[in-house]
């Protein structure tokens, strides 16, 4: 059985197969239509394998503008050069301190590979003392690397804007202060905000698909609040619940009431890990995508 | 993409995909292997949609035990006349009280169909007053359901006993009290029990599959600790965490230390969404299985 | 600071705050009017320590109807002559089982305790073949125990009848398993149907408080099915959610729909661990009472 | 009874109860000690109606350094002149929306407090050029509110830098892009980061109380790996759960493997809803505080 046949299936079910399939047809129509698509991604999706996915979407024009955290950022850079380990989420943590371990749940990275990223960080931070805006701090790190299946590298390569509102809560942070001890370098912290405002106002329509909740979910959204515009299509996968009150698990239908999100939108939360939903929801509207192009192709 | 690539991929994945990719080459072993095969069933899973995924595995011959709910067993028979509503979870109950009906989160029942389940089982109860055991009075039923995508149908077709240990919690235990009003009808609350340790001592090997906690995973688990073996291959999927301590949230390692799972076992706990995983997790194993069947067939 | 006035503080919060100071006003109406009091607990609540709580609401007279799990009363039982200990979530299971040792979440309990289980239900199961209903069970159970504090003893001493739905899931149910090796002993399975019917017909107004999910709240919920009442108060504290669509984690609203609770009844639903949330509910409901009376005697 | 009580009691319990219990015990050592004192606040806890405990343990010195969202600043600010309204979260948002009304789960935000809030804000901006730091940005917009009970004016008050790394994620963020297009001003992203390391690398021990996960946690937490120092007491209030392995849910077990936490610091996470623990927590522990320095006073 192949992905799309069986989310296609899910319409009939309740729960949360039936959000997977609404989040499918809702992405088939952001895909193939003339929406401006924003892909926002929270927690260590890139340490949990979701680096390839991001990539290949922007690499595919599926992605015009991403906000992520700096820890993902980070970690694509690792990737350019090592791989995450698959490890064990129940092992002492103080023993693999001692083995020179920092543990990500079920991933682990060595001390090795974050001596590496900050050689190879320290090489391609900008030469210039600045101030630059975070997304030109970015695609400068991103033309410097040299994997294709990076996420930076990618954004660079197909012109898309990387937003990364919290950029000094990261390595990439720590590594500009050491280099800010003997020279200068700074990015102004509200210097995105041009390049963002610009494109939510020529905006006609727009999608947007959310990876978690945290700074990037809410930095896009809000960035509809200055702009006669709201967002047309929105998805969020997410393991957070609206109970406790927490943007991240706030229900779409909020952001209704901010205006950040039209009142006839087509909105769905899919609530689950999207390290299994995110695969799954590409996978199955791709192939339907490409099925459609098939089809025309062939005269049907 | 097929659903097996799919969670073949999530191999060098982390979180909930590797959680998943494991559980896939458990329950592949689980159904080529000679293992005695346990389903729990919990949540609300025929009602969203799952009834033809069980059902299916009875057929197939992949559930040896099936444990559920009554809930489960009334939605199931509900299902051999009429089918589930799809609805909205965000409508006012008062409302849907006032048009007769019932709502499990976005699915519902109308008053009819229940009316109907009501005319249908007083049918088919058994006519004799007992004590039948549960599993007996579930056959009973089952043998007279004529939809073969039914699950006590397809359980009664295949010899495959259902256990329910909560029978009067459901609106078949509220038809059975109904009957006794005007004759005798009775089921042994111990008598299962028989059935279910003999079964447990006669395994050579077990292996388990458990939806959701509750009684259902309780009930199957805890049978190994009056026999000296216990379960080898064990998998859950499941919405909830250990952190608040029941039981439906339990690791399978904490089994372990009640001696109902091996310490050697091959266990995993998936937690998401079951209407999501179960299905994915069927499809890509069944598929592993047809093409390892059709490599054997053509010589390869 | 205390325990009410903190709660009665949380009127002005948001979230889980303003919901438990909701349940605190729910709850102190139940208590304080002419209500029939159900109260249902599911999850580990005795190993984890709400063994008196639950106990000392039964002998103040705040608990009508008893509706609970195997193990809660099996753990009742343990609790009797010895006590649950302390241990740590994190730890080997297989070490665990090889000291004899069997763990709930971060509390364990020893062999030498299930075998004293063993031996002191073996002389308190009903002497006579039965059968008998669950709630006769219970109280021949609860009529033996010479401990106070438990929960069987109390609601024998207190005429509370105790609804156990699922009893052959439990220890106690595999103990009566082992006596039917050699005599007979038997429960009627829908034996408890006629006595639950007959207090929710008999209700005026009926309140209910339900500790976690599972069998019962759902039996607790449903016996109003048959009857023309419903619940007019409702607190429910759960860790589960409305999304997975399960009824544990169902809102209380739903069960608008299905008539179990009235259009008009007060309810709410309390997020969080039970083991945190009801000990504060409680003191700080009671303490209320307290002072009212204590302002009443006063002339005040 | 008193709130140092019920918390007291809990440590024989098991689940939440113990961890709340042994959070009392963590803080009251973290308090009453010669610690550097970490506070990180995620989630919408100053619309829920946590401002005061923030403010008052700010005021009583427990705490050194405060990291937060801009989200948690907007409102506190808006608090200075206006009331945040209690409402319903299940209301439709798009007549939330005609009404201006913004909906933060169950609370309730006027657009006219939006107003006031932009207002004010292009009040008390900095009137100079920059690059500021962000703490020099925030001490300038706390030492211009006018009410006591602020955060920030608080902290401006008690010397207590503000931390909050993602500054153009907010309300702020827009308005000082609003004013940049009229004339200069600025915050260097990194800024920040020599105050944060000055502070770590002097502390001798360092303990943290964290409320929610996300950028705060995440930027406290990281900021020891520039030093030799970790934190030596941790406490965190959290609704995730660890398994969907992102940052806001992880141990802080894990973090000790980052060298974020020492293998021997004190630490434990209590899971649940914030707006309740850690009202809770902060009653029973400078409750048990006070009684400690009225014993002192009084010769015991």
């Amino acid at each position: 059985m192949e992905t799309d046949q069986l989310v296609t299936l899910m319409e009939h079910c309740g729960f949360g197969a039936r959000r997977l399939s609404v989040a499918a047809n809702i992405y088939e129509e952001m895909l193939s239509g003339e929406y401006t698509k924003f892909f926002t991604l929270a927690g260590a999706m890139v340490p949990a394998g979701m680096r390839n996915v991001v990539s290949g979407l922007i690499r595919k024009g599926y992605i015009d503008v991403l906000v992520t955290t700096g820890a993902n950022l980070v970690h694509d850079i690792i990737e350019c050069f090592s791989h995450h380990m698959m490890g064990d989420p129940e092992i002492s943590d103080a023993d693999l301190r001692d083995e020179g371990m920092s543990r990500i749940y079920d991933v682990y990275v060595g001390d090795d590979d974050f001596i590496k990223f900050e050689e190879l960080l320290q090489n391609i931070l900008p030469e210039g003392p600045g101030p630059f805006t975070g997304t030109e701090f970015l695609r400068i790190l991103g033309s410097q690397l040299e994997d294709s299946k990076s996420i930076l590298r990618s954004a660079f390569d197909c012109d898309v804007p990387v937003f990364c509102p919290a950029l000094s809560d990261s390595m990439i942070g720590l590594q500009a202060w050491l280099r800010r001890q003997s020279g200068k370098l700074s990015v102004d912290a509200f210097g995105d905000l041009d390049e963002l405002v610009e494109i939510c106002y020529g905006t006609k329509r727009a999608g947007i698909m959310m990876i978690g909740g945290g700074v990037p979910k809410n930095f896009a959204l809000q960035s509809m609040l200055v702009t006669p515009n709201s967002f047309d299509l929105a998805i969020q996968i997410t393991t957070d619940h609206p109970e406790p009150g927490g943007l991240s698990g706030a229900t779409l239908s909020e952001a209704v009431s901010w205006g950040k999100i039209s009142p006839d939108a087509k909105q769905v939360t899919v609530y689950g890990d999207a390290t299994i939903n995110l695969p799954l929801l590409v996978s199955a509207t791709l192939t339907r995508l490409e099925k459609k192009r098939a089809g025309s192709r062939s005269g049907q």
